[in-house]
């Protein structure tokens, strides 16, 4: 017993009585013969007091302590003079009589504090100290209970929670898959899965009924800001269900976790077809926390010899309200911003419906104030307000829009983090078509039902049919998505078909799943919401590597353990590989 | 919405409701004009029935239905005239009004049925098929059942559950790593991890305090019957903790689930020392709902002449009770048994103590009644018991003795399954030293703390250092084991020199460790169980597969899906491997 109590437990009431303490050293301060120490633990930090004058020995070690060092320290509580309103245990203090050192530390490499000193590489080098610092080990607190939550309400509807293997089989489709070398299989490999798609459906197959599992899934892409190279996914499956019953189901568990974790009541969630997504906010996650909508101009603006509007395919704007005083600069400054590539517009021609009902645009000698005032009306704008438009390839500028309109929801506040606005967004399309490739791709994966009224457009125009596929959108996160299953092998056959697999590479890889079709398969449907995200969404936060402990970085790395690493020759050799670098090709 | 109710739902108080069920057809028979199927879900059977002259649509249908076919089924609720006692729907039946078929099916490889007339290899082969079978899908309920059970326990204790990373670094130590070859590392690979050990460790460094996980690991060893690659841990870890406290942390644990799963009351977990468990039982792991005790004759028995005897290191005996009355083919295959090669026993001698008082050994010519008493005493044996004696090396016979304890225990009936009988060894020692290689080994990894008193033994007898290392053992099964652990930079560069490191492989592999250790780490002390075998031992079964959705063969094979298997050349390529194959070298 290294302790009676944690730091974070001694109130008033304990006054009198001797307890042990456990925990760092989280600074220490001298005073008028007295020396203050502020022990912190995960549960708090509790003030030692140490009167330097009461014994030789404790003073010695007391100031040998620095930062960081683990002590134990046993004295009796007793009420501050002095009450710190700031901290659960402000009311009081140990009167120190004992104390060990039982771990010292060297000066950390940057300051245990909530702002630390530490830059981004420091600190995931050092990431153990990294996890000290409250708001870090916070956001993982959070993530353990979140988990909890979910798996909770989950085991209450009956979810078995199913684990599915890890080292599974390599599929050409998706993602690129990271692989595992055979041993006991020479010149063969495992993979590490993408997610349990086949498993899961496989799992309803054998009539599991409800299914889920909170697990590592792996994908092995040029890595950005907000991607791992493993991350976790809540996921599940459903037999006997239509997609509604998966909306509500999964409804119900994000209304109860916003309920559980955040004490937030949600609405319920509007559905939003992709179509009205992408055409209203330019965007399939929109972010519904403020309504500022794409308006189609392009019939208002045209013919009037201003050739930018007259030739483009399309004219969009958004109304950004109250902003008709924002300045040259701050115009200049949004033109730029849509001229960068990755947004891709020509130019942004703006009107400004000012205060005293008059109009200044970009583009005034083309279009008289009558016109203007059409412009306002079909964006239903009002004095006050400032009018944005783009123009060009319709599909390109709708983005552009949906980009715009998230720039200018920032610059003018109305994305709380404290305001949460879920949706579905539903009738996705059910193939993309690529141009490079020149073939049709799965827009969610080779496995999503087609609708069953769109089915006949499946051969005469594949690029129309929709699929009962589905999204959760928060806040502009997509945070979840997934879809009715195929359960008949015959139109399975026929998706592997559309997707360009030939017959004998659809059995190689899918074979097994087609022959489970054949032994009486349920209708059934699931979700994978991906838990990273909806962690750093509840926790406020916008990177996903703030809630994971042990983080990769932009290059695959974990720098703290310094992995990947080069293996030894014989486990090479036992694996039957031969490393050929590039350079030496 | 596929159903109204499930097919393990519908009660005598439904009667005279219109339900829709679905499911799968477990059997059809006809009888009189009527056709009877049974329905099956997950929750279920429901009688379904259907007057063959209501409806000739309806028995068009119903002719084509076979096992296994899944079916839609709407229809009225009434009283069963002769009730089915065995099925909690027995009193009731659904007249059918209505029929879809939703999916047909092939006639299945084997049967659905509790019991199968599949092999194993077949209902490999279809594991989603066997997955139907009520006992395989029990054992995955109840895996549910304990892993909530589980994480509630814990989550009330405090503990944080952290998933730690699956793609980290490769060590020499252990058993061999499955690795992953990087793309965006040339030339470089993660390892998967054996178990979290490095991490839970990070996390008390940073403060954690009690974490825990239930977490996939992964062993790349030659596969035994009871040994899957990829295998399920409960992983745990604690600060500022000593032995005790970990040891009724986890007692707790292990007793609520015996409450909460299987509604038993188990008694305090009695404390073993690592020697007595190998003296008294031969085994490390003893199974203790018998006694059985092996005792040591060597000095009663020897100097009579008997050059088996005298010439051996130790004789050891066990004293089967109330089998005096084993017949000569009954001794003669013990006999053999204990001369497998895979126990290792010259031969064995037997003692009948007969129920009229007299001996009767199978080495009566060496000696006396008198001296044979004098062993019945030594075993505490009574009239009716009889005595068999291994000899030879002290250590290999005690295993032998162990296994022949097993034996008995098995034919007298004592190691009934629905008891159980926890306990924990304790005080391993902390090294093993391996003949081949003429080193030490780590018993338990080379992070466990020896026992302070032993310290200095560490120079002049490492073989003899105790550690403060202990093991969960439930009717003979090794269900869990941990250790306290070196938290002290030195001490643990000392380990992983006696361990054959040099200080740059040390550096190397477990650098990160030794320098958080230099940061203020507190004492700290954890525990792993096997999930997968603490499920079987909770199913009753014997091996581990039983309880895992998705396990793989002896080869390491999932024959299901057909993995591992070959992957193109553009990924290897990619990954800058080229396969040698062992018959090209």
């Amino acid at each position: 017993m290294y302790r009676t109590h944690t730091c974070g437990e001694l109130r008033l009431e304990h006054q009198g009585i001797e307890v042990t303490l456990a925990g760092w050293v989280q600074r220490k301060r001298e005073l008028g013969g007295m020396t203050f120490v502020d022990l912190r633990d995960r549960y708090g930090i509790t003030q030692l007091v140490f009167d330097e004058k009461a014994s030789a020995e404790l003073n010695d070690k007391l100031k040998k302590l620095g930062r960081e060092f683990v002590i134990q320290a046993t004295g009796h509580v007793r009420e501050r003079s002095s009450k710190n309103d700031h901290l659960p245990t402000g009311d009081i203090e140990m009167d120190v009589a004992d104390l060990k050192v039982l771990s010292p530390s060297a000066v950390p490499p940057f300051t245990i504090e909530d702002e630390s000193d530490g830059g981004d590489d420091i600190r995931m080098k050092y990431r153990y100290l990294d996890l000290r610092r409250n708001p870090v080990r916070e956001n993982l607190v959070l993530r353990s209970k979140m988990a909890h939550a979910i798996r909770s309400y989950l085991n209450d509807q009956e979810f078995i929670e199913t684990e599915t293997p890890v080292l599974i089989k390599s599929t050409p489709e998706g993602a690129r898959d990271f692989v595992v070398p055979s041993r006991m299989n020479e010149g063969q490999f495992y993979a590490l899965p993408q997610s349990p798609q086949v498993f899961k459906q496989l799992l309803m197959v054998a009539g599991f009924d409800r299914y889920y599992q909170i697990v590592k899934c792996f994908r092995d892409e040029d890595l950005r800001a907000d991607r791992q190279p493993e991350f976790t996914q809540i996921d599940c499956e459903m037999a006997f269900v239509e997609q509604e019953d998966v909306l509500n189901t999964f409804e119900g568990l994000t209304k109860h976790l916003f309920k559980a974790i955040k004490n937030v009541d949600v609405a319920d969630f509007p559905r939003m077809s992709y179509a009205d997504a992408m055409i209203n906010y330019g965007s399939d996650k929109p972010d519904i926390r403020f309504d500022m909508l794409i308006k189609d101009l392009t019939d208002v603006v045209k013919g009037h010899q201003f050739s930018v509007f007259d030739d483009a395919e399309f004219i969009g704007a958004i109304c950004a309200e109250g902003c008709a005083d924002y300045t040259r600069k701050q115009l200049d400054a949004l033109t730029n911003w849509v001229k960068r590539p990755q947004i891709g517009a020509k130019g942004m021609v703006y009107l400004k419906c000012n205060a005293d009902g008059t109009f200044k645009s970009s583009v005034d000698k083309f279009y008289s104030e009558d016109e203007l005032q059409k412009w306002a009306s079909a964006c239903g704008a009002k004095a006050g307000d400032l009018i944005l438009l783009l123009s060009g390839e319709k599909a390109s500028m709708l983005d552009a829009l949906g980009a715009l309109r998230l720039e200018m929801g920032k610059q003018l506040g109305l994305m709380d983090k404290n305001t949460f606005k879920p949706l579905w967004v539903v009738d996705f399309p059910l193939l993309e078509w690529d141009e490079e490739t020149q073939r049709h791709y799965a827009m969610h994966h080779p496995f999503t039902a087609p609708k069953p009224e769109d089915i006949a457009l499946l051969d005469t125009a594949p690029g129309k049919v929709r699929a009962n596929a589905y999204d959760l959108v928060i806040n502009g996160v997509e945070i979840g998505g997934g879809s009715v299953r195929i359960y008949d092998s015959e139109l399975q056959s026929r998706m592997f078909d559309l997707l360009g697999f030939t017959k004998e590479e659809a059995q190689a890889q899918f074979g097994f799943l087609m022959s489970a079709f054949k032994y009486g398969a349920p209708p059934h449907a699931g979700i994978a919401f991906g838990f990273d995200r909806l962690v750093s969404l509840f926790a406020g936060l916008d990177s996903i590597r703030d809630v994971i402990a042990f983080p990769k970085n932009n290059a695959g790395r974990d720098v703290m353990i310094d992995s990947p690493s080069p293996i030894a020759q014989n486990q090479l050799d036992e694996l039957n590989l031969k490393v050929v670098l590039k350079e030496k090709k």
